[in-house]
């Protein structure tokens, strides 16, 4: 093979008694070993995001982008946008992921005209096509970008100009199309402008109406065309926009029940989405797993005292502890969800060598978690916890209650002499600092096996 | 009359010739005065809190309450309670309010058992009804404290334990039954320990379904005895709990959705904890304006730059105007909703004097907020701005999306060929900054009057 | 005079007569009006940002920027940079301002070497020398960018490279020469990356240090050649860095203090800033002031649910009701100070004409705040209001205490058998919620006339 | 010895052999083990604190205490407080730590008078005196409660009354007498009501002279009685107050230079406190480390996404392993600095057995940290990290301008040809990510062992 990305060689599985220091090496993640019935690669179905690793400048409002990647030397858009395929599938198999993800503009160029651009964007299908038949690479999932661009300034779904809007539909028909091509398992719609700026000039209610129906149209088209991905939203509260629609998972499960998407759209949650609107990542994979709406998850971590987008490499053992249980309680990341890391060096880590940095360390961070979810499971711990905390509702009043077959009137009936010693005597304490303290061994010593 | 609050006389409407200064009389509120239509006490249907107002003893985990009361002498709980409806109701009078509202818990001590509990009420309740007969005040709502006690440590219709859930259960039955006997207008529920401390120990989804058991047992009971009181969900993000299940508006909405209560419940919203949940106080109503499911509004500020609950009395006219301004939008507060005061004086405001000022101050910024709601509603103005914005989804291309008349591919063959300048020029400024500028020229000259 | 602005007329000074919708027009700004024993322009000395409001494209992390300009048909980059010099200045005269700021790279783009970006920028230089001769027009201050070159991605006084720094300083020398050739009144270090991204690999003590002596050297070389304007440190708590060194006024002073700079140096503090640092802008401005730390403001204002910067133009009338009660107490904005709009438009608001509309909302709200701010000074409003609250430090013991006439064995002897009940009779209420109130109809009545 | 903690044993050191589940055991804390050149229990110095194990009734703003403790039975007040004081020292034995911290009125119940307070307060002491000769037990830090009591609603150094100041005086010289009797090697103020409500009250200016001045009198009369305990100031940035002046390190300091109290006094440390200031904990202790003034450490952690007070026990070895890099590079905690768990169980963990609980899990998550931090240091990996990257100030140019060799001209002769590419050359990648993973690789492979 080629070496497009100089001096790195292929990054192997080295495991714990590496030693302290890390490098280009795995020491967790492990692809073909078992874990609870299941490959790891198979539990994980890790991703690469073309925008973050090969397009993103590591620019921020106040700098100009530092990144140096070795395919700067092509100028000109359409040169640099082919010969970048050939960077990435090397990054892919040097990296041993077996999925990507895009978004239409990542490819390739703009045009004049959407045909135009459709032709850019084609020709680099084309060849990415070739690869996956050579690699067996896969796509997690593709999605349109109708944000960047200024004509989307108001939105695109929520555009107040219909035209804005008919374009949008239009530019999706076709990002619909390239999903059939490179067999997409799932299509996601992040909806950057769908928000509001103020609420003093916005009919929020006529712009959530618009947008239903652009997802509406999208599944009809994709029917149409026998392009079967799972169709997902992927929430956020605000940045760019003020507020926008999809603010987390409850709000945007709203949407979908409202607006009769919830039979075939599910969820897209990613880590730094889920603290800026003041949430655990966990609280948002559960808040999805139990309405079973799990699709897929994007792998990164915010710094909570940071009220912006970071999109680190996720690097805490504790959230991917708790990100990887929800998995494995739900069975799998959604029908055909996987990790995709939508995830950025610093501005301060520029290299391609930190590329390759960044992604071991949230490859290696969602194994860890893994093994420490998949140990929590077989040990039955956490299920007792659970279990042992709410044994009343599994015999007796509980179970009555449950079974519909209490009302206020004979449960009045029951509890209406009991002294307040007796029902104090209800309650027990649920020993959580003992439950984080054993948190903490699970984790040291699952991964120091 | 009797002067219980020795030295405070009734508190007038002014007017704004008054001069700079304020005191105990209104400038903006003046019941009797018509507004698009309605009287300004119709639109604003003020209540007071009991909880706040009588019982608060203004500590926080830091310090001891500092509240110096005239009923502070009646040193026996029952002789107490008693004595406080005679001093509440003057307070009423003094004020020039027509609602109040209260939890079970605020108007007499627990006793033993249940039973002795709702005996120690019911002689409190046969005393308000008395003084409402006499005087037509009127409960905007009741709702029942499941959360001080410490056997609702961890929830009561969310609770580990199905005794304390029967107990809560048993508890709300009583509370219906009062609420029928002073004539509710809406029965309110703030779940505030409904939620969890931490994922780990918790089944979120089997908590959420006894919860929605017990809503739909409540408005059973309630159909039951012929109570027909508004039922209302009151959102909070968090505190005392890490995640309260009511979040927020849209993630209420939600629950109400998946377990069937949309049809028999709408919202109860508090400004102090929309900011707690990220949004503002407009946005919150603007949700449930939208989706039909305004209910009723607790009157109260925040501080975006503290963390927890402080329930300052409103005095910023801006957050009045926008809320006033989504309730002229709607028509009323709900059905039958109004404007109840959650709302408290600061540990360093602590007289009696004080809880007339906080009052004076919240009822007057809200008043001046419908004035300047109203004034934007005669002229036009936002409707205009609004309108306009939207203007080509009223005619031909948007008009044809709208009815179901376009599909991705006729979008298409629109807008494939179309050049880019063109799109760009389909977008609007929506020159924000100005109507920024008109926003603060309408407060002015509006309140001058 | 020319009409680069096609369409745009000068601002005029209006007056609330002019009824309730606002547009190309002060309200309350009305620059030769005495407030206070000055002229209202020498109060406010506003000053429009070059950055922002010439070279902003209105960009943010999601999207390109939607900004159009009248100058943007110049391609040339020196071309352009010297034809927006004539836009700039008649921009300056229509808005009716008398200062403007700018940062070195805002106005010419760089060279290879400093020798060429040096010339580069002296050309513009030269121009707006000449500007100034003939309109009078005067620099509030101008600074250096030393944050937005991939070169200073670690900072430039706390750059880890010495090569870097050394730039930084020779960079610094020329922006300084150019400060005395346009007769800036002073001169501002914002310092974006001089912070960390992680304490783990940064010696924080040593950066410190390193940039103290930079501080140090330009004071020095400024007082070589002749440069006299006030230095000014501008607080920022992160963004872009995870933390910024300048966090606030406080965290600043301590640098100062520490480091020696604290008789050459203040404090030039921002709204937005001081929101991020979790903030109100009185406060800010209030320890600045106190300290006689105050140098200069910049005008602009967040969006405290929000977590970026955002540099909203300001509009609300408490905030720059506070500012300038802070101003109005401390005699001026500092010694040679003023009000810089380091604000800009919405990616929304987007055409010349908000560039305008900004200023005026901008101006108008400031002028506002100045004539409330002026309104509670005359009447002695707020000054009583804190001379009675701490009355009983004016005379007796509290007079004592001042004076140092008393020690732990005084006190104890006076107070160690006082009952609790006369200790508790030492409160008082502060009666908040009227203060409240009474600012609410100072606001009206004021800007009402 | 007598069994008052029923069925709870001596917690003993178990090692991570023990197996994943936690219980009463240690499995990182092994007091007489030697790090780097001491034992231990002397780099750890771990304190129990009196009011949140032995008084915290979990109580929260909505809800009654939950705790139940063995000595609930002791109904009156000085029964209970000298009761207590065998409950506490044999939970000291029982956990194994050295120290103990309290405030004043943790002890005894206030009388009508200082003088009756003095006495109760004299009684508990006398016998904390006893148990310290049979012990060994020692103070970390006593301190002095001036806010929970109403008479301090606006503050004890900082109040608006001079006489409620003056009663400040009274009670801290007790307390400092008190301090010398229990031979207390710290001494803190950690002011929860010094701060404001509002600034439109507030002469910000004297209240922060008031303090200063108390504290020097503090000083004075602790040097006049022999005291010879290390005074340390205790920031927090707000809760109970809207804002407090000592908001954080930088401030804090800040302060003390102002007013020189930098002479005698440092700073006490707290993580909860340093994330509701925006900040790290490992912020924190390096802005007080770099600057000399590490007093001791409050040991607790907050949740960053809950704005207020939460005082877990520590159990995030992100945190302590951070914390304790610190103290490793300091060499200590401070002069005579320890670990004070300014902790407590949730509401819900509200039995005896969680106390103990609770202070294993901080304890070994310390024990931990330091075992992390110990690793680190002798393998000269973070050192090695800090010195390549700043390795050209050792030398060359970076060491001439350190030494004060360079100005602007010398610098500016030397950089004003160097072209861009050599300049970008200068910087370095900091390969964060690595350093991350790095990071997670000591933590378990550490703890492993």
């Amino acid at each position: 093979m080629s070496d497009l990305w100089q001096g790195i060689d292929k990054v192997q599985y080295v495991g714990p008694q590496h030693g302290k220091k890390s490098g280009l090496a795995f020491q967790y993640y492990n692809p073909e070993e078992e874990i609870l019935g299941k490959k790891m690669k198979d539990w994980l179905r890790f991703s690469v995001a073309y925008w973050h690793t090969f397009n993103q400048r590591l620019v921020d409002p106040f700098g100009d982008g530092t990144a140096t990647r070795p395919y700067d030397k092509y100028t000109d858009p359409m040169d640099n946008a082919l010969a970048k395929v050939d960077y990435a599938f090397e990054f892919y198999n040097k990296l041993g992921v077996d999925y990507f993800a895009f978004h239409d503009r990542d490819l390739a160029p703009e045009g004049n005209t959407l045909r135009e651009t459709n032709a850019n964007l084609d020709k680099v299908i084309d060849k990415i096509v070739e690869y996956q038949k050579s690699t067996g690479m896969k796509v997690l999932w593709n999605t349109s970008n109708l944000f960047t661009n200024p004509r989307f300034l108001s939105g695109a779904g929520t555009a107040p100009s219909a035209k804005i809007y008919a374009y949008a539909a239009a530019q999706l028909k076709h990002s619909l199309e390239v999903g059939k091509r490179v067999g997409a398992e799932n299509y996601v719609f992040w909806g950057g402008r769908e928000g509001y700026e103020s609420l003093w000039n916005t009919d929020m209610k006529r712009e959530q109406e618009h947008i239903a129906k652009l997802f509406h149209l999208a599944k009809d088209y994709a029917n149409e065309i026998g392009f079967d991905a799972q169709m997902l939203l992927e929430p956020k509260p605000k940045e760019p926009t003020t507020h926008q629609y999809d603010f987390d998972a409850a709000t945007t499960l709203n949407f979908m029940r409202e607006f009769g998407l919830d039979k075939d759209f599910k969820l897209n949650l990613e880590g730094n989405h889920a603290n800026l609107a003041g949430h655990t990542y966990q609280h948002e994979i559960r808040v999805a797993r139990e309405a079973n709406m799990l699709g897929s998850l994007d792998a990164n971590q915010g710094d909570k005292l940071i009220g912006w987008d970071i999109d680190e490499y996720p690097s805490n053992l504790y959230e991917t502890t708790a990100a990887m249980w929800e998995v494995v309680q739900a069975g799998s990341i959604g029908p055909r969800g996987g990790l995709n890391f939508d995830s950025k060096p610093r501005r301060t880590s520029w290299t391609a060598e930190d590329l390759f940095y960044g992604h071991i360390v949230g490859m290696d961070t969602f194994a860890a978690g893994l093994r420490v979810a998949a140990a929590l499971k077989e040990d039955g711990y956490l299920d007792d916890v659970v279990k042992t905390r709410y044994a009343s509702w599994d015999e007796g009043l509980g179970k009555d209650i449950e079974a519909g077959k209490e009302d206020f009137k004979s449960l009045e009936a029951k509890l209406l002499d009991v002294p307040q010693s007796e029902l104090r005597a209800a309650t027990q304490s649920d020993h959580l600092e003992q439950i984080k303290d054993t948190l903490n061994h699970y984790i040291v010593q699952t991964l120091a096996k």
